[in-house]
């Protein structure tokens, strides 16, 4: 089984090597990232997307632009590095992974001593150390959650939580490839996820690259999926999740959520410990993005829609902690009553 | 408020006018049907739909191709019609309301005295009588049904239950049509209702037309609408009742059933006579169609999914009676315990 990886350093070491998600599913197109513009331009158009995977982009291209001939000092490449990082912060400025990313590298770089060149490698080290995280944090989820899925299941995802969207093997998609590497049999079902179709885009094509038989649906045809007893247990990923277990994520997860229950579906959430919010008390605190329009009226390149309707396009919904049978971090598996307020992340 | 009609003849009496519902929602455009070459391909590529509307474009399709200078005696008019029938019920083998209108207009003109002209001229009464009969039952829905909307509602629908399926103004939407004759301010939340997009391509632009403020939402933002106490009650059309008042409809609408539920929303349905099906006990008897693969997997003209990829497709689920508030039908409105089975149709 081999899992597609959306963000890695090229073989020789002087570019961020990223599959274009734009080019997905047609066609599998890697690129080669070697200045702050091809940063931010692959970050802005979505070619590199999910939190964790922008974040780590964006670590590696701060490296990259820098490690070339230049003629900078220590204090000159400071200042080059933070005016890059308020370049790359301002292409996705509500993506909490990416500030962080980019808040620990110039963190870094400022409490090292020597030279630009010496800054250089340690920059480097620090970029190599977030990504291998990541795929340290991956792997974790997926054993544990891997522990839920029996031989044989069948699994309904939503959206994108897999290697796409991470450095690694993904958060709920990394379950299933656990599962998978174990010898058992999984089959998925991938809502399609509108608007933007991550589902059937993003979830669809990694799963059928790593050979994992996979069945794309309308998210409408899911509860009628559940009904017809062709669904053994849900499994998505997670934007935030609240103190008391409360879990924000891609719209349309919630009334899947409702569904499985009315059906006895166990329902299960898997995200990394950064996703967890222990500051937020409920789900009803989480405030909601809510995104344009055009999404909805002419998400295709045609018009779906009179062009001026309203449209109510919330990126996320909320599925409320007495919905989820349990909940996957790469500490363990949670079990309700859920209560998160203690973590530090 | 002036409601579409998405099938009339036309002002001269010489064509079937209907609207191009493949040119939604971008242009509004009429054609004229005049030969049963026309009438085949208006149907066979959805320029016209909706069981009713269908029905009834084929019944006048079938007088105003006859209705020219023509040297047919009676029996060659009899067979001509009765080939012409068969070409039309060809083009959509499953829709129950083709047949029957077809059946209907070939049965008159067999138990017709006279010659040709007389024949055509009773083919045109009966045309205008099925037409009219869907008209009075779309008003009657209508009536019934506006007595459950309260002023200020905001309705939730799925699919395109209305003027565009019809020759009159719905079955679901009349509901909403009718409440607002009366002076009621209502808002209608349109389901896109993926994979076809009745909802946000046909409902949105029907109601906007008619000045009734609309929003649509992606199908699997319903839920969350719900929770953030945006849905006062869900109308939606049937394709088939059981006689138990299991409800088959568009993929979808069962879950916004199970949400409506959870959230303590009154679910109804609105169907006309025609569609009660007392021959059936319960939904589980009901079969459902499966669709092509390529409306989920790229139904925009462009690959929203692995070109090879599986798909679940289902044209209908099926709503348990349980989860129906009342059900509104031109007879009245119609509450728990449903028991159908002794209906003539």
């Amino acid at each position: 089984m081999e899992i597609v990886q959306s963000v890695r350093w090229s073989d020789d070491g002087t570019a961020v090597d990223i599959i274009d998600q734009r080019e997905l599913p047609a066609r599998e197109v890697r690129r080669e990232l070697r200045t702050i513009d091809d940063v931010c331009h692959a970050i802005a158009t979505l070619s590199v997307r999910g939190a964790p995977a922008i974040g780590i982009a964006a670590a590696m291209g701060l490296v990259i632009a820098a490690d070339r001939p230049h003629s900078l000092d220590r204090n000159d490449l400071l200042a080059w590095w933070k005016n890059a990082a308020d370049r790359i912060r301002s292409t996705r400025p509500t993506a909490v992974n990416l500030a962080w990313a980019l808040d620990r590298m110039l963190h870094v770089a400022d409490k090292t001593d020597g030279d630009a060149d010496a800054l250089i490698g340690r920059m480097r080290r620090e970029a190599t150390a977030i990504l291998d995280e990541d795929r340290t944090m991956c792997r974790a989820i997926g054993e544990h959650g891997s522990a839920l899925i029996p031989d044989g299941a069948r699994v309904l995802t939503h959206c994108n939580a897999g290697a796409l969207a991470t450095a690694g093997m993904g958060t709920a998609l990394a379950t299933i490839y656990a599962a998978c590497a174990q010898g058992k049999h999984v089959h998925v079902f991938a809502d399609e996820t509108r608007p933007l179709l991550q589902g059937s885009r993003l979830t669809a094509w990694e799963l059928s690259r790593a050979g994992i038989p996979v069945t794309v649906l309308a998210d409408g045809a899911a509860a009628s999926l559940m009904a017809t007893g062709q669904v053994d247990l849900c499994m998505v990923g997670a934007d935030r999740i609240a103190a008391n277990g409360d879990v924000a994520n891609k719209v349309g997860t919630y009334g899947v959520a409702i569904a499985a229950r009315r059906h006895d579906i166990p329902f299960y959430v898997a995200a990394p410990t950064s996703t967890f919010d222990p500051a937020t008390p409920n789900g009803s605190d989480i405030c909601i993005e809510q995104r344009s329009a055009d999404e909805v009226r002419a998400g295709f390149g045609s018009l779906t829609a009179p062009s001026n309707v309203a449209v109510y396009n919330p990126a996320f919904d909320v599925t409320p902690a007495e919905l989820i049978t349990a909940i996957v971090s790469d500490r363990g598996v949670h079990r309700p009553v859920y209560d998160f307020s203690q973590w530090t992340t």
